[in-house]
């Protein structure tokens, strides 16, 4: 606990940088859980392999991981990526690792949201979240930086800001009675306001269909630069996320952002097809009470949006579906200066989640 | 692994500065075998937890504990100690940690002996070392260090350095069978030279009576600075100590250091009373196949020579005995620019070691 500071970030100067701003380092974690991942999480411990390796080709990676996963982790990760141990009740350091800050003199301080799984024990994934709650702690911890403990229930996936005063959010996650029930929309903003030194809140509706997280924005919308969103996409009116997706389009290019500008809006594509968990895969998930069960033949909330912006590349997930090359030519389109980097996502869609879920960016 | 090389300090320009150069943090870890410490170690984490504290003082200190004790430990130590997950056997950093190593440009290197334990199969201590094996790794990784992996069974306590050339050893400790049997004292020496970057290595003969180390030399002969040391001593021709010290004493006034220097000995009291557990003490830990039994009555192996030198101090453990005070006032006289902090080293002593043993200085 390098120090806990009992004032705010915007208070002290301090808002978190957009995602494309020079960056220190990735954090990320690695996954174990039987009951959540398939085969004893061997084949996402691949998957998440290869993201650590393929950020480590552009800037450092941190990865925490228990004692008793540590030597099989640094056997797949390359030397770049630093193995520290860190005890996880699940791998997705985007939700729980602190949402890093920085103020005008390039000083770097740490977030530390309150974590209840996703809902806590009103529609949470699983049961236990102590080691989870201690994360963003813990890696405050570790890179000496001063940490703000923030009186809300927030994962980092259901913000997204564009550095230059807007944060962007969903209603069906922030305004979940699963999370922060005694806060209406106005005491939300103000905690915003206060930890991620925005001035303005856009609000999209409902997140990606059958997203467990209740909807977070970083699987739907996320900014590609100032002005600029891209937005999960399609165009078969049969397709449940299309209402979603076009209610967000249709808030999307009424809104203006901190800067008063109107918002671009970048259509990126779901895959092509509805990507589920066969009955052998399900099968292959140890079922546990307290857990969220994954059924068989259940779609999945794919998105080409949970990517991340590293420095100099974009890590974005590939599904095997014809719309990879698709999403990954709009992509290299909007970053001109960036490589688009295509991981395979499958295994950690089966999770729960993808590139952006699991990995947390620490500004420079 | 940040970097594993496959040279050596020495070829590469880096050598092992002397414990009085100024130090970026010492390292240490939480006791926690309930085999080896007292009431589920809970006293011996006060006391370790005293020694952090203290030290943070003055400098920065990592500790490293498990995720199991990390909410207890973070509720004993200060902010300034950083407290991150590392799983151990047990907490004698200077004997697992890395010796750090430095080069004229001020790079600082890991060196990681291979670590049985104290003995291995043939005399260790406990039985299962592998986590302990990979704690320099891990700090090496933590610091993002480049990391030598020194192919030879060395504890750091085995040696000390005085910076400008020379180790400090003994030959009960380097030349017994239960370390490197394949090599002699040449052999050892070469690798003494390679990983620490001396020139000159000088043996003593054995360690203080009933150290479980097999007589490691920070617990009996130290360097104060260059071309001077610090000996356990005691007067009394009767203690068992007596012909040890006496050999050692003997040895060192007939020696030269690396630059040439006769050394100049400084005698450092033992306590005047003998230290044992009681019969409620040794009960008090719970028995282990594998582990040492501590039977009570056994005389423990204190020694004021453990102590560390820390930026502006001197860390002296305390026993509760006359000559705590004429060890301290001695040290003050040696060290006229450091204070000599006192801290209770009873309960550390009970665990096999002291201040020295449990810390492991990063130089600057």
């Amino acid at each position: 606990m390098h120090s806990l500071s009992s004032s705010t970030p915007a208070a002290d100067g301090f808002a978190m940088p957009a995602e494309w701003s020079p960056q220190a380092q990735v954090w990320m974690a690695w996954p174990e859980r039987p009951d959540n991942w398939r085969l004893d999480a061997v084949p996402a411990q691949h998957a998440f392999a290869h993201v650590a390796n393929t950020i480590a080709d552009h800037e450092d990676v941190t990865l925490g991981v228990s004692a008793r996963h540590y030597a099989r982790a640094r056997a797949l990760l390359v030397p770049r990526v630093r193995l520290v141990e860190l005890t996880t009740d699940d791998a997705w350091l985007r939700d729980t690792g602190p949402s890093f800050v920085r103020d005008a003199h390039g000083e770097v301080r740490a977030v530390d949201w309150v974590f209840n799984a996703w809902g806590g024990h009103d529609g949470g994934l699983y049961a236990g979240w102590a080691d989870d709650d201690l994360v963003a702690a813990k890696i405050a911890d570790l890179e000496r930086v001063v940490r703000y403990r923030a009186p809300l229930v927030l994962e980092g996936g259901a913000v997204h800001v564009d550095g230059e005063g807007t944060c962007l959010t969903t209603e069906q996650c922030l305004l979940n009675r699963n999370r922060n029930p005694m806060l209406d929309r106005a005491g939300i903003e103000r905690h915003l306001r206060d930890y991620l030194g925005v001035s303005t809140v856009l609000w999209l509706g409902q997140g990606i269909f059958n997203d467990e997280t209740d909807g977070h924005i970083d699987n739907l919308c996320c900014f590609l630069r100032p002005g600029v969103v891209a937005l999960a996409w399609t165009d078969d009116d049969s397709d449940p996320q299309y209402p979603i997706s076009s209610e967000a389009w249709q808030r999307l290019t009424a809104m203006r952002d901190a800067q008063g500008r109107a918002l671009e809006v970048v259509k990126l594509p779901l895959p092509s097809r509805a990507i589920a968990l066969s009955v052998d895969e399900a099968a292959e998930i140890l079922p546990r009470a307290g857990t969220l069960a994954r059924p068989a033949g259940l779609r999945l909330a794919a998105s080409y949006v949970n990517f991340l912006i590293v420095n100099g590349a974009v890590i974005l997930p590939a599904f095997g579906d014809p719309n990879d090359a698709r999403a990954a030519a709009i992509l290299a389109e909007q970053f001109p200066d960036r490589a688009i980097r295509q991981v395979p996502g499958r295994e950690i869609l089966y999770g729960g989640g993808n590139v952006h879920c699991i990995t947390q960016q620490q500004p420079l």
